[in-house]
Parts: structure tokens; sequence; C-alpha cells
């Protein structure tokens, strides 16, 4: 620049690292990415490390002088990276699978150089309007109507909470005032199901635990209408407010698949806010053999899905879907003096539409992947996941020592070890066994659920470089580990 | 992998970008970032477009098949980047100024990779420790006791909902389980000054906008405590429940920092939860010169601090500091069986102390920008920000038209056009002019404010290549800009 030569008193920029160290070291950082996300598989999935370990490692506290960036890069390896539990593995299976697959990671990567905020239109333009791009494109993928309008928020914990606020906002808009006090308990309604952070917004929300009604789910763990529609008719005589239904497509657990047209028609008939978690589960909307699942949804006021969990997204980027916004805004609308804009009632001010000011530029990743790997690349690639996890629960249904908790809808398959004769306490015992020493050879990493009291082991599928070999791997390893565990069981 | 060439019906993996492709993708990216960061100054700062202009550029569809990422990239240059308002252009002196610097973005790039969620302890152990460790360097390097502990969220208005969220809790336990609805109406103080979030956690958190009782500020902008004990006992003969007071140390508007001792005083007078909004101030306390400013804020129950703020960090990443983990634990925690770990009571689950359950590994690049600078090298860089502003105040003082509205305690200066013996109306339609007419040059993009309903300019310094130069030319241009808008204003 040069520019501050003249004048008195010069004050000495200390500045940014300098332009020819941010490219060595960047060299070294794309080096390093580029040969992790070509053989992920030297890694231990479940980072083999003890609470307390890494934390051990590192000073106590924060250097005085500045450090060359080669040193803090060669920590990163030697004392972070042990500790990574490596979610982008391809044999990462538990909680969902998901991928920072390349186009997003280098939409990131441009992201975080921009630093833009989104807050109003004003400070990020671009920022803005793609992501309305993107929420609608992703949008028309699913097969939503174009009454549906989209933002983008960091987790479907918020894009919940948001939804559920403006369902708050529907049923008691004199609460957005003066506050719950004056009113009649108010309760959502989902099934047992149900992800918990739709208790965590309930609490949130100011109706507390008891702010959620959890109903009973089918044999299949889905969420049962005669019982939701009972639940709401006792709170109705009980004096209680009910606000609003919360249906999932594609739960934690099981990935199963709430009956969403007959749950719209409760909604309907008591006239409540309808919102639906597809938060993983969504982009299966986009396969046309896999649309018949979500038939209904388009009857809801407001879904999330993740394109952080199943839509090869880096984290977080969850979009929310509305099809009143100004449901939302009027629920987190307020604008200070110091972000009013000349561009109001021309331009969107993402800002009103949740509880998060500052946002992070997460369309641009979205974009980046949903034009690199196009409709069709990524219909294909879903579906792969899908076929996979119907083998695999194939390979379940043939072993008898073996039994399939759940129907496999998309690309989850919950099983247990259970010997025909054994008793369900043992077999808990024997399934926690089977997952800790299957976790522990670093090759595999799966987690549990419990289901109807027992503990149950959970294999999904997400990562974009999985491969069937994996799968075999895991299915391997999941046998031998219960080899000699019960009397009847065979080794492997 | 070569590992699935045997086995019946293969699947044919469709998998990720190839990784020669990521590399030679990754080359232009990493080459475009730093010519970016080398210069910025080329960008407009603020976007020279008009709503709706971007989103016109696009197509309405996502693409059906997919795209090379060449062109995507070349569009990012053509059709993304001129609606981009450019928050790490060193002339960005809007809202708050600031960095995505060098070894912040280094640290995006490797997390955006990684793609881990640090849940639970178990599901990232470093990201989980790393917070701890990074959290508490940063709580040392600020001077605060070793009884606060830190965790990481997106942005201040997650960290202020739920310090906000515990204080319900400490104040109204029971609420936690039923909800608000049997309970008294509940209020938050804080002064007329404080950031819009505040109002924003008192809604979600069910208490209304009521819920926030905004308590007149002194002539420097600063929180009353006389008008703040008053607002507590009316309150409190009325029956309302008084829940918590919210300081802040470097409000938006003005960086005014209420009397943080007094406002602590009251609070422990009536035991009410004390949260501390330092997001933009906080790293101030490094400085030994400004340390006096954040006497007393020890005294409060938590604080939020926000490293992507004057902390050289790229969006998100805000600290919140809690005096007692435990109680934000209680407002927050639920595990469902899924998340049920082996690891519960010895190590840290993050997500139990807040809304979101997905959470981003942001400590990776706080990691990199405390070690990289150092806390010497971040003391100069953010005093030398705070002595720029006192230069551009002291020029400010000296021109008869202009007009300094407020102290400069940090690195923002708060100045109106407003020559003697004009009308404030005038005036105000003056000072929009000026800022228009200046952010039209896209030389500087300075924000606005309102202050005892005068509209005010505002220049906020935050960002690592700022220099005097274009501190000097903005001044230039703001001059020029009044030049012949009052009859008795000089020209340039």
């Amino acid at each position: 620049m040069g520019l501050d030569e003249e004048g008195t008193a010069p004050v000495q920029p200390l500045g940014d690292m300098p332009n020819q160290e941010f490219r060595v070291n960047g060299e070294w950082v794309l080096d390093w990415i580029a040969r992790y996300l070509e053989d992920p598989d030297r890694y231990p999935v479940l980072a083999p490390v003890s609470p307390g370990e890494i934390r051990a490692r590192l000073p106590a506290e924060a250097p005085e002088k500045g450090e060359p960036m080669e040193t803090i890069l060669r920590d990163y390896e030697d004392l972070i990276l042990p500790g990574i539990t490596h979610w982008n593995h391809p044999a990462f299976f538990a909680y969902f699978s998901i991928t920072g697959s390349g186009p997003g990671i280098l939409g990131e990567m441009l992201a975080s150089a921009l630093n833009v905020n989104a807050m109003v239109w004003r400070s990020s333009p671009a920022g803005t309007e793609l992501e309305e791009v993107t929420a609608a494109w992703l949008r028309d993928l699913l097969g939503l109507p174009h009454s549906f309008e989209g933002v983008i928020n960091d987790t479907a914990s918020s894009s919940s909470l948001y939804a559920m606020a403006a369902a708050r906002e529907a049923k008691l808009p004199q609460a957005s005032a003066t506050g719950l006090s004056g009113f009649p308990r108010g309760r959502f309604y989902a099934s047992d199901q149900a992800h918990s952070s739709i208790d965590k917004a309930a609490i949130t929300l100011g109706f507390g635990r008891e702010g959620l009604k959890r109903v009973a789910s089918d044999e299949t763990f889905r969420l049962r209408p005669d019982a939701l529609r009972a639940a709401i008719e006792e709170d109705l005589e009980a004096g209680i407010q009910p606000l609003g239904i919360v249906a999932t497509l594609g739960t934690t657990s099981t990935t199963s698949v709430d009956p969403i047209q007959e749950v719209a028609s409760v909604a309907e008939e008591f006239r409540l806010w309808l919102h639906v978690d597809a938060a993983y589960g969504g982009p299966a909307a986009m396969v046309p053999e896999l649309r018949p699942l979500f038939s209904g949804w388009e009857r809801a006021d407001s879904i999330v899905v993740n394109p952080h969990k199943w839509l090869f997204t880096p984290i977080d980027c969850s979009v929310l879907y509305v099809r009143d916004p100004e449901q939302l805004k009027r629920a987190f609308s307020l604008t200070p003096d110091y972000l009013k804009t000349s561009e109001e009632g021309v331009a969107r001010n993402l800002m009103d539409y949740g509880q998060a000011l500052g946002r992070r530029f997460r369309a641009l990743k979205l974009w980046f992947v949903l034009r690199y790997f196009g409709a069709e690349g990524i219909r294909k690639r879903i579906l792969q996941h899908v076929e996979m996890a119907r083998e695999l629960a194939a390979w379940v249904d043939r072993e008898p020592d073996w039994e399939r908790v759940a129907p496999v809808p998309f690309s989850t398959v919950v099983f247990r070890f259970a010997p025909e004769g054994s008793a369900g306490e043992d077999q808990d015992r024997w399934n926690a066994a089977i997952m800790d020493r299957v976790n522990a050879t670093g090759e595999v990493f799966l987690s549990h659920t419990v289901l109807r009291g027992r503990l149950c082991l959970r294999i999904a599928l997400g990562n974009l470089k999985t491969r069937r070999a994996h799968l075999e791997k895991s299915w391997q390893l999941l046998r031998e580990a219960a080899g000699g565990l019960a009397p009847s069981a065979p080794g492997d």
C-alpha cells in the first residue's frame, strides 16, 4: 500500500500474516487436506484417546509471543489430530454419516476469506440472494411447492426452534408482547422417536419439558395419528393450549417415517402448526423412488432439511422452509436503528427470520455442491447409499443370531445381536460389548440407540467415500466381536 | 481403495470430487484467496448492486447434470463477487469492523475438511478439549478468574440467549418442567443502548418484548444504576419477577461502557443473574491500558466475548463464559439414548450447554489465531486500532462543523455533521446524504446509528489491514461530501 509514509506520528501497521507466509502455509494446508481426502482410511475412525488426554498435551496458557505457523501446523498434526474422531472417514457409521465434500470444502475456504456477515441485505447482497436462490433450487429438487421459502441456519436445532417460535406466535400472538405468564399452558406434540432438539426448543420457548407431549409410536416407530388426536383432545379438555405438531421424516434412532398425510389432517383439523423434521431424510425426496415417503409434507407449515447431513455440504448448513415467512418474521423481527437500511421493503434482511444476527455465508458451499454434483449426481449418490443399506439389511436378515429391529426406508440399519432363547438383559450387555470391541479396532465407528428398552446398534450411511467393502468389513468385525459372547452364538 | 472388486452385484462408487481435481481447483482457490488478502482494496467495499440484481443473474433452477468446478469458480468471480460487501476490506468501517485473518482462514480450511461435529466428547475429543483449552487461554488473557468456564457458540445472539436461559432457570427452576404459564411475568433489565439480540432472547425465552426493560442511559450512553434500581423496585412492587441484568461493555451504537461495578452491586443486592455483553469490547481487556474499563466484570455470572469481532477470527466464533456451568447445563441438558456415551461424568459433552446440538470445530481457528499472533501481538494490534480511533476523534474535534457525539473508549468513533445554528432535522438529512455519498464511492463503508433521536455516523476500526491512510481518505471523503450541503459549511 505505502500510503502511510507521510504525515506526523505515522502508526506502523502490525497487520495480518504476510502474504507470502499465507501462501506457503496455505500450500501445506491444501496439500494436507488433499492427502486427507485421498485416504482418510489411514486414521482410526474413533479417536483412540481417553478423556483429558488431548488437554493434557496442551500448554495451560496462551503464548506471550507469536509462534511460526509451521510450528502450529506441526502441533495440529501431532497433538490435535490423534484426538479427532473422523466424521469424514468412509467407515464413520455413527449418528448420521456425513460428507465434507471437495466442492463444499472449496466453498468454505472462499467464505472464510470473504468473512461476510449476511445479517442485512446491504451487508451482503450476494450472501442474501444466493441464500434465496440455493434454498429455492433445493426446494424445487425436493418437489416442494413454490409457496415455501427457505432460510439457511446453522443447525436443525435452530431451525426447529425458529419454526416452533413461529407456531407459538401463530397461536399466542399476544404473548410476544407480554410473555407467556398470563396464558394457559402450551403444548407441542411429537412421537416418542422425535429428536431431543424438539424438547430443547419447547423448554427454550418457555413451555418447559412438559411443553412437548411425546406421543406413542407404532411397531415400526411411526407416530400414531390416533394417539396424537387423543393427546390433543385430552389437553383441550384440560385447558392446555395445543401449539403445534412436529412430524419426523427420518427419525434419529431408526429413520422411521411418520404418516405425514394423516398427521397433516390432524394438524388441519385442530388448526395447529405442522413442523416437519426432515433434517436427515429430506434430501432423499430428490430421488423419484423415495419421493413417495414424503407424500403430504407439502401440507406442513415448516420443514427443516440439513444439507450438512445427507447432502455432502460441510457443517453447518440447515435449511428451514416456511410457507408463510411473514409468520416467522413476526416472531423475530425487531430492527434497531443501527441496522435500519434504505433497502427495507425491497430486499430481505435475513436477520429477521431467527434469533441469530450474525450469519456466515453458508449458501456458497451449498451452491458449489448442488452445481458440482448436479441433481442427477446427487440422486444417484443418495440412491447408492440406500442400496448399500438395503444390502446390509439383507445380510443381517440372513443371520439367525442377529435381528433387524426396524425397516430401512433410507440409509440407516438398526439391528442387534439376539441369539434365540437368550435374555434381553444379556443381549443388551453383549451388544454394548460388541459395539465397544468393534469401535476399538479403529476400522469402523458405529453408535447405538435404545428401542423399547433394548440396546440396538446402528449403521448409518452417508459418506461419499463409503464403499461396499467398508460395509463388508464392518459386518465381519461385528460377527467376530459377537463370537463366543453367547453360548449359542457361532464364532466368526 | 480397490476393495470392492469381488462379490456379486458390486456397487460402483460414485464418490466425491476426484483427488486430482480437488488439488487443481484448491490451488486456484488458494491463489485467489492469497491475491484477495494481498489487496482487497481493489474491490468497492460496499457492493454496488441493487436488490434483486444478483438473483437475476442466476438460473432459476439447479443444473440437472454436474458442472465442472472451473465453471463454478468462474461464476463465483463473475456473478457472486460483484454482490459482495467486503467485510475483510481495510476500509470497512460499518457495524463492527472484523478480520478473517490468515491463521484463522487456515484453521477454517482444516476444520471444513475434518468436518467434525463436537456435540459429545466422543464425537470429537480434540474438538471438545481444544474448545476448553482455548476458552481458558482467552479467559486468562482477559484477566477473568478461573471460576469462569467457556463454551464456544456461533454468535453472541446465541450466547446471550443461553445465558438468559440460565438466568431464567436460576430464578424460576420449576418453569423448566411446566413452562412459564403459572408464574408471574418475568423481566430482564438492560440499558436503552443494549443490543437487539437481548430483546430477541427475552422474546424467544417466552417473556415477550416487555420481558426486557430498557433502562435509561446517562449523557455518555452508560446504563444509569439509579434508574436500574428504580426499575427493579417498581417491578417488584407490581408483582413482576426480576430475572437478570444485562450490562454491556462496548455497546453497538457508541461502544459505551456500562458502570459495571455499580451494576454488579445492584445485581447482588437483588440476587439477579448478571450477564455481560462484551461481544465487541471484550478482547480489549487483554490490553493493560484498557483493562480498567472492565473492572468489576469478574462479578458477573456470565460474559460473552466474540473472537469473530475484534479478535481476528473468521465468523462465527462467540465464547460464553459462565461462573457456574452447571446452571447453564440445567437449562439445556437432556440426553437422548442415542447420544448417551460411556464418558458421561468424566468428560464434557458440549451439546449440554446450549440449544444447538451440531457444533462446528470453531476452537481450531481460535487456537491458530491466539498462537500465531501471541498475546503480545494481539494486544499491540488492538491498541493500534484504539490509537487510530483516537486520532480520528481528534480530527473530528478540530472541525467546527462536525461534532463528536460520544466518548471513544475503544476503536469506534461516532460523530455527525452539525454546523452551528442549523436545525436538527436538516442535520439528519445532511448526515444521511453524506453517508450515502461516501459509501457510493466504494472506497469506504460506514454505517449510522440514531442517538437521542439524531442520526449519527460511525467509523468502527477492527480490520488488521486498516492503515492510517484509509482513515485519512475516509475523513477527506466525508468532508468533501458535506461540502455545500449547509450554507455555513466549508467546502473540501
